[in-house]
């Protein structure tokens, strides 16, 4: 059984907006063992809205269309899937007053617009939307099913976890497919692939072994549909590659550095702090994006001037002249001024020059010096990463998640 | 002329990885007024591929490939190609010797598979990729053109900008195409379609208007093509638009509300420091992007916990117990703290409840408290947000954005 994703809307082909909803629903969809096959982006353009749901409906057996349900002109999804389907239209009056109640509420006048979007094509399903006015609509044709949502991402998710996922489910029961994830770091990956070559050239062919590389960390990806043994024997592939990869292993799940250093913490109720100079943010961003992240997050100083870096964590003003701020004797002290000013268990540092300007031949861009710290040890590396300047704050990020993963381990398990 | 994406890779299909590539490439070909067709994200798996290829090439005249150039088994686009077009194999010299210098500045031994990636397609042309060991491919097929690129962001980019797109732009040479991109804050689309409605009925059919909704703020984009008069034309609807929208539109570009401030302060040489709760880190990383922006941002406090806000920001401690931390006093009093300790002209400050727990009846999910300060102005403002966590997250930061440009508006025109 396939599935498709048609996003549609202009913004996304001249890249105002990143797709973020067809990962979602990738993911979504995968973990009920659906697969989707193509994602499909195109223009609001009702010819080109038909085609391309004609070639999906021939591939395809659900078909999930995003986008074009706003009520603006320029959303036209509704009106070209009545169309495509030869359907007259019907006022769903739950959704009428849903939209009655939902601008009352705000206080806001209810616009001719907003009525309209109680009007729905005769012989659709209604998705009910919690959050917002456009309802989603779910089109029987023949064994096959077309489902329409609207694009902004939360009402989006909200109507497929709790609407369209339990009447999916029911619709199309799939067969056994499992993943298996294993996360590595500082590995470039044609060195992993060598090293786990004689794994990978062991793999059944109905295993397959997928590299996922995002900046200094690649995905080890292991799939396989069967019987019921499949889970049992990936398992067994994924344990040979993780000996093999060693300490370059962070995890054997599909889950972020953020949410492995939160559980991390949290299992043992350690603290944590953060200064950080050229990642302006992210590290603390990443961390606090995770819910019930005030369990283990603290707080931290972004420390972007030398000045707050002195004043704010205690660094020693003579260090910016003598070693400068990107510098092992800078990143120490404010690592360990961070984790004493805030009081917490564990602290993270990090400054760096991110570039595209600020380089010197001693330390060129990308050059990020970056520490860890505990009551009993302070751990600083100077690493070179090479890329843009979100490249480097990235990597960046992700190599100090994996120094604090490190002295956790070796400090808990002491 | 139309050209289409085809994005390789089934860590798209599941949602592993979120494609960012294709929004990027769609912008950089929009500013060469190269329209971007469709969007097309497969499988690794050399049948879809060719069938993709095909049908792309019957709609289109220009074909982006990204993905599946790595060194890994798992990479098989080329060898696809290689097929699709009938070629036989040649060793590109350039490319091997780079390769060699590659490894040799980062002692690391080359591996066979590395060596391979200098073995190209017989007559495709090399674009040489600075920052990886994969090259891009340029195929000429009659008077289309088929690219193929790694799906590494950086190195993509990096090809494109340097290698493609002048050959590009010397082969296809496109008719005017105009966009007007207006940025609005705080008018639900449905409400803004309303109030510019007459100037939307007024609108030749040549000029087209979308909505792009994203968080609190809607994009409004102009977009015409035709003859010389078409930017005066489209300028002219814009500033109808605007007279009506008045102070909820925030810019009429298509920037970022963090490139905006950085902008504004820039101008006039004022600092920023930032004291974010609920948002985490977001507000100080999405400043630190923008490169050169130290010239105006000193650093924040994130103080997640009550006893950062207390030591690090001068929150008295007797307010978390009388009006709570979510409140107009202690984010008063996060702003001027913030803006005194890391001496700036102008600070942000954030409180709020981002959820999914934490609620209470007075003080519900989404409840957020977003303050701006200078030295003669303090404003405090009480929002309610819907959304779930990062929809909330992400909307606080564009009102606190949004709160400094009128603060800094108001006060630089005096």
């Amino acid at each position: 059984m396939q599935a498709e994703i048609i996003t549609i809307g202009d913004e996304l082909l001249i890249g105002q907006v990143v797709d973020t909803n067809s990962a979602w629903i990738g993911q979504t969809l995968n973990k009920a063992n659906i697969r989707i096959k193509r994602i499909n982006s195109i223009s609001d353009d009702a010819e080109e809205i038909k085609s391309q749901l004609k070639d999906c409906l021939n591939r395809s057996e659900l078909i999930i269309i995003t986008g074009g349900l706003g009520p603006t002109k320029d959303d036209i999804t509704k009106k070209t899937l009545a169309d495509f389907f030869g359907m007259g239209w019907r006022t769903d009056t739950t959704v009428l007053s849903q939209l009655e109640m939902f601008f009352k509420s705000r206080g806001r006048e209810m616009l001719e617009a907003n009525k309209l979007q109680a009007e729905l094509p005769e012989k659709c399903l209604t998705l009910m939307n919690d959050w917002g006015t456009a309802p989603g609509m779910w089109f029987d044709v023949d064994d096959k099913v077309v489902i329409s949502l609207p694009g902004v991402p939360f009402e989006m998710k909200n109507i497929i976890e709790h609407r369209a996922m339990p009447l999916i489910m029911k619709k199309f029961i799939q067969p056994e497919l499992y993943h298996k994830t294993i996360v590595t770091i500082n590995v470039p990956e044609s060195l992993l692939a060598k090293k786990i070559e004689s794994v990978e050239d062991s793999l059944p062919s109905y295993i397959k072994l997928a590299y996922l590389p995002n900046m200094n960390m690649v995905r080890l990806r292991l799939t396989g549909s069967g019987d019921n043994d499949i889970k049992q024997e990936i398992d067994a592939y994924a344990k040979q590659i993780i000996d093999i990869v060693g300490e370059n292993v962070v995890v054997d799940e599909d889950i972020t550095m953020p949410e492995l250093i939160f559980r991390m913490l949290n299992a043992k109720g350690k603290t944590l702090s953060i200064a950080e100079s050229c990642t302006g943010g992210l590290i603390s961003h990443q961390m606090t994006l995770l819910p019930g992240a005030s369990k283990v997050f603290v707080g931290s100083v972004v420390s972007y001037s030398n000045s707050v870096k002195h004043h704010q964590l205690g660094v020693e003003s003579t260090l910016f002249e003598t070693v400068g701020a990107v510098s092992e004797p800078v990143v120490t002290q404010m690592a360990i001024g961070v984790r004493e000013r805030l009081q917490t268990d564990y602290s993270i540092a990090v400054s760096g020059i991110a570039g595209p300007g600020g380089g010197s031949d001693e330390k060129p861009v990308g050059t990020v010096v970056i520490g860890v710290s505990s009551g009993k040890n302070t751990v600083v590396v100077r690493q070179h990463f090479i890329g843009d300047r979100s490249h480097v704050i990235g990597r960046s990020a992700n190599a100090a998640f994996d120094m604090l993963r490190k002295l956790m381990l070796e400090e808990l398990d002491e």
